[in-house]
């Protein structure tokens, strides 16, 4: 369920109208291995085991789907607990630092990049794109978007191949979410995909994300951060920002005409 | 420092030409009360004293300005101490409910809005607002936005009072973070303000954060979620949503033409 009725009063400078409208479906979903609760995050139901793998995948918990034996809800449709396979030991300082990471990454003396380098390695060469694909990418994205065009309440996250063809696109209403939800049903499937498209800004944590996942290239509908920046030409991720209305910027990599 | 030079590709349907570009800037930092770390937020630089006192307020840590002896620097540009006065004790217990609450609300059993109201008082009555006053909100917080209209890439939130007139504007890569700077600097000052206006979306957190401050209208420009109506409906919060352009709509509370 990923959109509820409710009903509004819409105010206009001459008019006041109840109305009926739709709302983005907020409630929260706990993310446990085995027995032990490791985030709690605020999400749109639906795709919820695309979430949790892509969470613990781009957080560095888990690196491979042969990791996980299963994922299912564990006694509401609200906790979703993942069993890894006999052997697969949960690093607990891997989970140190997922929880350091999540809430940011390394200071105290460190600089953020220096302290990143420890978790993601970075991506082996930057990847050119064609200025032709990337301008067909908007389109796909705002028609695959079904609920935000009915509640204006969803981030969007799609994943495409290299000639822009459209893999995977999830919703939620946190940035993050969308992008674990699209990265985490490909590496369900031991897939990944080539440019990852979001529709608003690019942040360190999704620029993370993306190099974690392997993605060379990512694609923002708003603007990049000065730190997702510099993790982009340090790490070798192409970044486009402000893809939209048939132009984007250039902000790490190489775009051909 | 809020915003940075970069250089950037501007890429057309037809043209690709260098240029350079101003960028929001994102840097970490770490929330400490006394010697004990508390939080690390991504953050753009710049009012880190209000976004420390903004961030301990709305989450429940500390509940006077009084309860605060000083709030420095401390050993890095990235790292901010608060220290309690002699005989204000800090609940553990409210570390670990704001730590609960911060990454979600309760789970396993409760409901959210349940789980809430241990938390959050319930405003004492829906506080009803004019029309004429909301529609004069968009275009006082965009002219106050400026870092936004150059970098595209912050957040703002602006407290104003109940007619309307601007008190207080704060700007972040964090849509959290914006909205703790402007609350924390009224509550440095042992103020509050009326309403509450948010560049983006109305998710639970920023609802919560709102009547945490005793605010007690929400204007928002984007959509709010499904719990954020619930929680404003449930705790007296007047909650409008989509505020631009003329119009807006009501999700909770009363307005007048």
């Amino acid at each position: 369920m990923s959109e509820v009725p409710t009903h509004v009063t819409r105010v206009t400078l001459s008019s006041s109208t109840p109305d009926g409208d739709v709302l983005a479906v907020e409630e929260p979903l706990e993310i446990r291995i085995g027995e032990k609760n490791i985030a709690v995050t605020m999400r749109t139901p639906g795709d919820d085991f695309d979430l949790a793998a892509g969470f613990l995948f781009t957080e560095g918990v888990i690196g491979r789907v042969g990791d996980v034996e299963s994922i299912r809800h564990w006694g509401s449709p609200n906790v979703v607990r993942v069993a890894l396979r006999d052997g697969v030991a949960l690093d607990a300082s891997k989970l140190d630092r997922h929880f350091y990471t999540t809430s940011s990454c390394g200071i105290c003396g460190k600089t953020s990049i220096e302290a990143l380098r420890v978790v993601v390695e970075p991506l082996p060469h930057a990847t050119p794109v064609r200025a032709s694909v990337i301008h067909r990418l908007p389109s796909l994205l705002q028609t695959g978007q079904a609920t935000f065009r009915r509640t204006g309440g969803l981030h969007g996250a799609a994943i495409f191949d290299a000639e822009g063809e459209l893999v995977c696109l999830r919703e939620d209403v946190g940035r993050h979410n969308a992008v674990d939800k699209a990265i985490g049903a490909l590496f369900r499937e031991g897939r990944t995909g080539a440019i990852l498209m979001v529709s608003g800004r690019a942040s360190f944590e999704i620029v993370q994300k993306a190099i974690v996942g392997r993605i060379g290239v990512l694609a923002a509908v708003g603007a990049p951060s000065s730190l997702a920046v510099d993790l982009a030409r340090e790490l070798n991720l192409t970044l486009l920002g402000f893809v939209r209305d048939d132009r984007f910027n250039v902000y790490a990599g190489e775009v051909s005409q």
